[in-house]
């Protein structure tokens, strides 16, 4: 990547997260509005505030970021019908998924502020189960929001059904990779196909495949056609970005991950990073790891033990070889895009996974 | 209600109970044929299962009845284009919510078998946050399925839109109906204008006022111009299935509720029912409901105490007696439908209350 096209990266990238968070920010403020709360009900407000802060907290809205440039693919039409609303509905997918996810793992802490399950145990003391229905719930009202957002939009009725096609199919796609996800846990050292259908499943189709189809067809673009290339593109791309969010969350700071470092080999995951160490490890090392995976209480130190083993046995290089290659693969994926769809956008699709890669490498 | 019509009635019931029971399995059998399954994944086939298994283990279906009978105010087609699809949401909808409502109540037992959430924690002892997150993804997954299976439907693109509008909407109103269901146990004595607003938006508005419009719009009725009649009718049945629901949790027995009586008791809810004792008990049996309530190990003598003070102070017959007024107002609702709709179905939404009211007086 030269220099100058990684600033025209990041130059794209800020302006795409600040035309849609200023967006996203409308949407609760008209949802506060507009909802449908029962007379007097103080706590359906208090969801719906949850909810806008969790969504607006940020995170780097990388599947939005996919969702405009793949418009902008075909078209310089920044705003074509339906664009937007799809926009919300990807970013409110991702809280639901958020938000029960947060339940799933009993994380405290996301994106640098408390889950919406905490919040609420914050919210209730003395009444975790009431917390837990209540963050339940604010995750089933996500979803079906991400559902009304694409039903109400401002487009062709064929457009709005085929991008709810696209969305509910992700949603679905997404639910049974958190399954599997759950189920690689219960293998000792998970085989590299099962972490990659795992990616694939729980990550790749909503976070990168659904924008990118989404994208297309706002910009009036039938992504049909196109399938078998985007799904290349995306499945690299989701293993990039995988690989990225593993390696953060074994060797990355608070900052970088927006909540401690960790969290995976404290939850038992045997994601790519865990699996990589458990799979080069020695015994005596490999009995260290295998000790502190599943241990919720395991210290800072435990979690410098395991980076000193993965150090030592040249894992942690050789997997930031491995993400270099991925991303390396996606970019030339998307760089033979430049036959048929706008230069500018095949540039920006190229460069994204080597700036994924270059978060750890 | 006379013989004959009663008769007609539970005729009635039984013939739609069969059809859908049907339509639902096959639609069960469809679902794991063609499911996005992950390569290899034992879990997500477990999911579906689960979901299929709880589907069928059937209810009433009355939210079934409804729609069909909602279709013949307006037609003799027995399937007019997307009804069977609506039927399939409205069920899939209900599966939803009941498996993310036996987690939030932490119920172990619904519709005579174990729970989603305690099946899992059968399937998986000793991983209780395994069970409760895949209980989660269940009860997310019958979410988009509900509706996947009307954006799929083999009927005209407006009449999807406005089915999905429908459906999305009374999932939202249901959602926020839960929530309110949690507030209002914050209240000592909640008032019965907030028990009503409980009882619309976390059941009418998806149990009977869904199923009317489906149904209509299904027949080629637009429901608009008749909406302040089928929201009279809806508030009023919703209501009646809401005070026989509450009765039989405290004077029932596990046949007729496919679990054990007195749950409503033990969670601490304070239903239409356990609010009349408490509003017209004296001081001393006053404090002993208010200690059994919310108390999950009270005995099934406390239950028989708090039925005792019950029926000592007229409340269990005052109770009885106000359903059945609320029934004969539904029923005289929907005796003016006679005017414009079908002489038949227009019979069996004035007698399906007082039906509904016979349950328990």
């Amino acid at each position: 990547m030269t220099p100058t096209a990684a600033a025209a990266t990041e130059e794209r990238l800020a302006a795409h997260r600040h035309r849609f968070d200023a967006a996203f920010a409308a949407y609760f403020t008209r949802l506060a509005a507009t909802f449908d709360t029962p007379p007097h009900s103080r706590f359906t407000p208090q969801c719906l505030d949850l909810l806008r802060e969790l969504s607006l907290r940020g995170g780097k809205r990388l599947r939005v970021v996919l969702l405009y440039e793949a418009a902008r693919l075909v078209t310089t039409d920044e705003n074509p019908p339906g664009l937007a609303e799809a926009a919300l509905s990807v970013e409110l997918l991702q809280t639901h998924g958020l938000v029960h996810d947060d339940i799933i793992d009993d994380s405290p802490v996301r994106r640098g502020g408390p889950s919406t399950h905490h919040a609420y145990r914050h919210a209730f003391p003395g009444h975790d189960r009431t917390a837990l229905g209540l963050a339940v719930l604010a995750g089933d009202l996500a979803a079906f929001l991400s559902v009304r957002v694409l039903l109400d939009a401002d487009a062709p009725a064929p457009l709005r059904q085929a991008m709810l096609d696209v969305q509910t199919r992700a949603a679905t796609d997404a639910i049974a990779g958190q399954i599997l996800d759950l189920e690689r846990d219960f293998h000792d050292l998970p085989d590299a196909e099962l972490l990659h259908t795992v990616t694939e499943y729980k990550s790749t189709r909503y976070s990168v495949l659904a924008p990118l189809r989404l994208g297309l067809l706002a910009a009036g673009e039938d992504p049909a056609p196109h399938d078998a290339r985007l799904r290349r593109y995306a499945t690299l791309t989701g293993i990039c970005g995988q690989l990225r969010d593993d390696h953060l969350d074994l060797f990355g700071d608070d900052d970088a991950l927006g909540k401690p470092p960790g969290g995976d080999l404290r939850a038992g995951r045997r994601t790519y990073a865990l699996r990589a160490v458990l799979a080069e490890a020695g015994p005596a090392d490999r009995a260290v790891v295998e000790a502190a995976l599943g241990d919720p209480g395991a210290p800072p130190e435990t979690l410098d033990r395991v980076r000193d083993i993965a150090r030592r046995r040249g894992t942690d290089a050789r997997f930031r070889a491995d993400l270099r290659r991925y991303a390396e693969r996606a970019a030339a994926e998307a760089a033979e895009w430049g036959g048929w769809w706008r230069e500018e956008a095949v540039a920006f699709f190229t460069h994204l996974p080597l700036r994924i890669a270059k978060d750890v490498t």
